[in-house]
């Protein structure tokens, strides 16, 4: 977190009615560029997915494995080896528990969480339906997973994000208290929003403290391999630590490429213990015919193996990189003046977490969104979408090219100045 | 059905004693062949696999719909209006409410019947786990359909099957005996396995019979245009006579293609009312983040429209019909001499019905098995893997090239002469 003092808030009341009728000029001018622009989503944009266009002609008339399989057929259920062996590495996952499966893996949480509630996982000793439950969800966190816990009247409990991954001794006295705790959500490397990476002392906190048996930790490890510097997060094996722990059967790993080569016509893993890989193969035998071989195949044929995925996502980070710089360039010099908000500044991933003025996110979203820029609504990063201090903005700026990316930042700052002195003026009368 | 007395249980004791010594004779040598030969899932061939190898190669570059998505990134939950608007015709369901998803229809209707599970369906008053509840299950059938509802604990009620559908009688007085039945499996054109077409007759009867509100058809089309001869089974426009019988969220339609293009790598069909498809949406936005839409644009490249898709299942047909005579043939050949078995002429789909005389259906497969002809196994066909009369065989030609179907075919009637005649002196004994 870029933290600042707040000027504007310091600002006498006739210097910030000055300020305001400022931000407000620049808020009708803002309106009258007509713009239609959208910070919303974590989109790659058209010339990322330019990166992964040879899928559109591979796998060029081949169709079987190593093992000789025709992958046109029926079969295969576990996915193809080669593929689950290029992410491997990554993942932190053997290759015999490491399952290359669907699309999505939000799709795949969504299952796991549905057959937990109507099977029970192993260790367990009833179905997660049998009574009310709860998961523990780091804020600010993903919004599709809080949609997944409210789709099925599971309650989320909010839990503090630090630089270094989830507040642990806030999990831990949770855990403690509330044996209806089943899950957490967890996003290890560049957390979505914060960008924050978990440290190997708080994911060892994760996997030992005292928890009920079937408490798992959701790890979408969805931005394992997406750096955008030469610092990269080192993989941690959270499925040995936990197993050192005595709690093999914790992590559900979870990634895809959906954000490496094309968002729906990706592959999505899932790595866990014997036990849950054990467990999710049985559920699939009445869900699934397999997963589409070819597909994956085509994967194979593009990436080839872990150091072309790492060049492959080189690439990414060149289209990327320079994103994020205009975030924070942009940041700093409308923002930073005024003390008008905090920002992290991720090495990965896929978003930067605005911190603004308490009680100004909602407002500042809603001048955007007037002005043509549509920008996630605040309160989406926690659950039931209520931030309490309604002060978190999730921006997405990945999708936009470099120059339109610039102009909505800049509009948004705008929007966001205007909310700001609206707010503390409010405060005032 | 032919049918065809039984000359064999007509045979004296010594006549059958030297009957069984001239099958055991036969058996013999047929073990001596040292076999491999496959007849268990109903699995395109090779040859039948490469009539869709473009899918290898397509879209060749092109990644946009006709409204000008790029089909690359998120979004498109409901699939692409091209392929949806080519299997409107044959699945009879308007595109508006036909959805084209993920890579296999056993996957919807297993995620359907655990969305039901957890939140009820439209027009119930409480999700259908709340209560022990039943199926229907048409007999013989299909064994995945009755493995979703093992695992989930949900009684299986069987129902015989005439040549024009199940049989309406049956299922009336089920329904107005038992309100825990929710739902009702039907394979309404060339039926697995018996190739039975749905009449008319029967469709109305099933839309319109008094059942519990949220009492569903789970209408797996599987085989809507998968014809075997010129006379091709005319769709019936379930969703529209529910409609007239004021049921219009009783069906629910599913149908893939993988039996047209690539098993894994097709794409799966639902089509049902407003209310039903709002309810699928809204479920959907929770698990996906949409279908492979590249994989779509595929289908929609290879097959063109409906016209294309119908000359692409001739094709099919080409190469299925002969394997489809040959099964009769040789059955006609080795079989009727003997009376030994009655089996289906399906006009369509995969699978021919074989029953044999009654208690010698498991001690067949077995000895086939054992001569290296793996059959499905004996009572597969019925819930629980329990066919109360021991003598349904399912019989899938389409994989094995016709010479090594063939062999199999003689080998499998060896082994049930040979099992008849066992089974016909144990009951003299």
């Amino acid at each position: 977190m870029t933290t600042a003092a707040s000027p504007l808030a310091d600002l006498d009341t006739p210097a910030l009615l000055a300020a305001r009728d400022a931000f407000s000029a620049a808020y009708d001018e803002l309106k009258e560029a007509r713009l239609t622009l959208d910070l919303t989503r974590g989109k790659p944009s058209a010339e990322q997915l330019d990166l992964s266009n040879d899928l559109l002609h591979l796998p060029d008339g081949e169709h079987r494995d190593a093992s000789g399989l025709d992958l046109r057929n029926y079969g295969g259920a576990e996915g193809l080896p080669e593929l689950r062996e290029m992410f491997s590495d990554a993942l932190r996952v053997p290759v015999s528990r490491l399952l290359a499966l669907g699309n999505s893996s939000l799709t795949l949480m969504h299952d796991t969480i549905v057959q937990a509630l109507l099977h029970g996982v192993p260790g367990g000793d009833a179905p997660w339906s049998s009574r009310p439950i709860s998961f523990l969800a780091p804020v600010p966190g993903y919004d599709r997973h809080f949609t997944i816990c409210e789709r099925y009247g599971i309650r989320l409990i909010p839990v503090p994000t630090n630089d270094d991954g989830p507040d642990v001794e806030a999990v831990a006295s949770l855990l403690a208290a509330d044996d209806s705790i089943k899950g957490m959500w967890c996003v290890p490397v560049y957390s979505n929003p914060t960008g924050a990476v978990y440290s190997e002392e708080v994911v060892r906190a994760l996997v030992s403290l005292p928890a009920a048996p079937d408490f798992r930790l959701f790890w979408d490890n969805a931005y394992a391999v997406h750096h955008l510097t030469d610092e990269r997060a080192e993989p941690i094996d959270v499925l040995a630590l936990a197993a050192e722990a005595g709690n093999p059967d914790r992590p559900l790993i979870f990634a895809s490429t959906s954000k490496v080569t094309y968002p729906g016509a990706g592959v999505a893993f899932v790595g866990a213990s014997e036990a849950n890989i054990g467990w999710y193969k049985h559920n699939l035998s009445a869900q699934s015919i397999g997963p589409d071989k070819i597909n994956q195949l085509r994967h194979v044929r593009l990436l080839e193996d872990a150091s072309g995925l790492a060049e492959h996502m080189e690439k990414h980070r060149a289209i990327l990189a320079p994103k994020f710089d205009a975030v924070d360039r942009v940041f700093r010099e409308r923002l930073t003046p005024w003390g008008a908000g905090a920002w992290t500044a991720p090495k990965g991933g896929y978003f930067v977490s605005l911190d603004v003025l308490e009680g100004a996110a909602a407002r500042a979203v809603q001048l955007a969104k007037e002005a043509g820029i549509a920008v996630t609504p605040a309160g989406a990063t926690f659950p039931y979408g209520d931030d309490p201090r309604d002060a978190n903005i999730r921006i997405a700026p990945t999708f936009p090219p470099l120059g339109e990316l610039t102009t909505a930042l800049e509009g948004l700052c705008t929007a966001i100045l205007l909310a700001e002195a609206e707010t503390l003026l409010a405060a005032r009368s």
